[in-house]
């Protein structure tokens, strides 16, 4: 057989957390053999083993007990899918305990294979025409059981505040309470008369799903409503169907990340920065909301300052994605986070205002807040 | 707001890992608010409340310091997909800690609108032309980086040996060692021309994925060709894009779980007899392969033997799906395999037969095995 040509190789490090007793070496070698083969060393050719195997490139210890294993893979191995791509990274290996994938080297013709982003965060700012370098602002079209005029109007007082984007919850789908065409058709024309009254460009994204078929009705009938994006679920979806999404919706993809949590178990899964910082981006998503640190779900600082680096900087020739914390973003608190995270960025900030008391009022006090503090 | 009719509720049974003085109470009042309107309870109408909220029906102390929440939802509010129906369930709260989903009841109502296996376990038995009560033998195509030829060559021993269905390893995709189409024609072939001199009924199922339209081409190419099934990733190509296979496709669908094991932390997550024996079963996978308890992945024997029953239990009007245990199981452990499993079983014998000396005498040996023990 001849030996492949292999022009770029994944870097991938994984966090290793032992039994007592057991070998480095030997858990590092097993994983490489586990993620391309599937066979025991013993019986696998020279040939196989130089050409197709992981090849351990690196291996050291880490933090307290663990170790940290670089194992490198043929860039051809990824087969052009999202879903082949993960399940080299972590296919079988999801099945043991205590490895844990902390960080991806992705050779550029492999990236070269996915076109990432569409839009990305300077194709929403330009959708939202938002020039200046502020943040943008998301709030939330919710809850689910409300009916379709009720979210019309939550969608057009919002847009009326100033804030940029309306995005459905993503609890919103296709239920008796507010049928996904009447309650697009209904929100979107709320958006569209306010701006065409205020002269301005918020935007509605409703949530989007379903089975292929019903996907594609879907999208045909966004692209008709008007509507320029849309949430998504990668994680339950698929992130090859967000790329198809991406090269062929025209939609923006704010992914939400339902679901995705059970990647993050400190010793055993995927990191957040990789999955949804840089997995997610090269999917074709233009903006992901991730967790803030020190909201109501597990996040650290040190995590999401990662999660917001691998969106925006530099991954081939992909564009960056716009970082959407979101998760318990109040309104009172936001000067901080402004702060910290700057100008490029989607705010999330969903219950606090649609839970207020006086939701204009809220949202008018959230839209003056942010544009005061990038004045 | 008119209170829409419900008609079935799921039932989900989550364990709650607490933290020290923490409220069981609180804890499952926030998950049913969670899951579903994403707002707290303080600023839900009545109304809301009654219809839209999940509701909490039992709470009982669990195991050692956990406890055991069963959660009720409004069938409803699945939305008619499969993103949509696991967001329900394990959506936002995958982001949180401590929180498993042990136990789902599906009503009617809701099983209904999703159509389950297409061919189950009885329909891929008579495609395999095998009317006795024994086992199905599942042998591998592998491994990744052999040539087509060499694929087609191993393909064709394992049907002259008497398997009944050979899979690609699932990590073939479409490398440059054995393109999609190339490895496909020739691997098909083989299985044919066994077929037709030894009057046998063995079945090829390819490994099979892609983004969107790639996928439909890739399907139409399987069908064109003679394929009457295909391994596919469920976890990671999405539930959705199992359902429209399973409806579309009339591909057996054999799936494999990698990527899966994510879900499976014994303290948060979806336990595996929910994920791989009921989930998959309804998006209309037809057989399900799942870790044997003792193999190389992590899987005890209590869950393995939940997935079994899960799968070939009863289940709304849907097909029974073929359990199909894998993953280090070895010809010489097989006879008390066969006898704890019994006959409504596919056994994927990958890696012993692929790395034994000679292939095809461990093959036959495989063979005879199961038919001795099922004469």
């Amino acid at each position: 057989m001849p030996v492949p040509t292999f022009h770029g190789r994944i870097q991938a490090t994984y966090g290793l957390t032992l039994s007592s007793g057991e070998s480095p070496e030997a858990r590092a070698k097993a994983i490489a053999f586990e993620q391309t083969v599937e066979l025991p060393p013993e019986r696998v050719s020279h040939e196989l083993v130089s050409g197709v195997v992981g090849q351990v490139e690196r291996l050291e210890p880490g933090e307290g007990d663990r170790w940290l294993a670089t194992i490198s893979y043929s860039s051809t191995l990824a087969g052009g899918n999202f879903s082949q791509l993960m399940n080299l990274l972590y296919g079988n290996i999801s099945l043991l305990s205590g490895v844990r994938l902390l960080e991806v080297e992705w050779p550029d013709d492999l990236l070269a294979r996915f076109a990432g982003p569409r839009f990305g965060l300077e194709g929403l700012r330009g959708l939202c025409g938002v020039e200046a370098r502020r943040p943008l602002i998301c709030a939330v079209s919710k809850p689910l059981g409300l009916s379709p005029r009720q979210l019309a109007e939550l969608v057009g007082l919002l847009a009326r505040a100033g804030v940029d984007i309306i995005k459905d919850d993503h609890s919103l789908a296709d239920q008796p309470t507010a049928p996904f065409r009447e309650r697009v058709a209904v929100c979107q024309k709320a958006v569209e008369e306010v701006n065409r009254s205020g002269g301005t460009s918020a935007v509605y994204f409703p949530s989007l799903g379903g089975r292929p078929r019903e996907l594609l009705d879907n999208v045909g009938y966004l692209q008709e409503t008007g509507c320029r994006g849309a949430v998504v679920i990668p994680f339950y979806m698929g992130l090859d169907t967000m790329a198809g999404l991406a090269a062929d919706s025209d939609l923006v993809l704010l992914a939400h990340p339902s679901g995705s949590g059970v990647f993050f178990d400190p010793e055993h899964g995927v990191a957040p920065e990789v999955y949804l910082g840089q997995v997610l981006r090269i999917a074709g998503c233009d903006a992901v909301i991730y967790p803030h640190a020190g909201g109501r779900f597990r996040m650290d600082e040190a995590a999401a300052s990662a999660i917001r680096s691998n969106l925006l900087g530099e991954l081939g020739t992909l564009r960056p994605a716009a970082p959407a914390p979101g998760g318990s973003i109040e309104t009172a608190a936001l000067v901080e986070w402004l702060d910290l995270y700057g100008p490029d960025s989607v705010f999330v900030v969903g219950s606090s205002v649609a839970r207020a008391e006086d939701p204009k009022a809220a949202a008018e006090e959230l839209v003056s807040t942010v544009r005061e503090a990038f004045v």
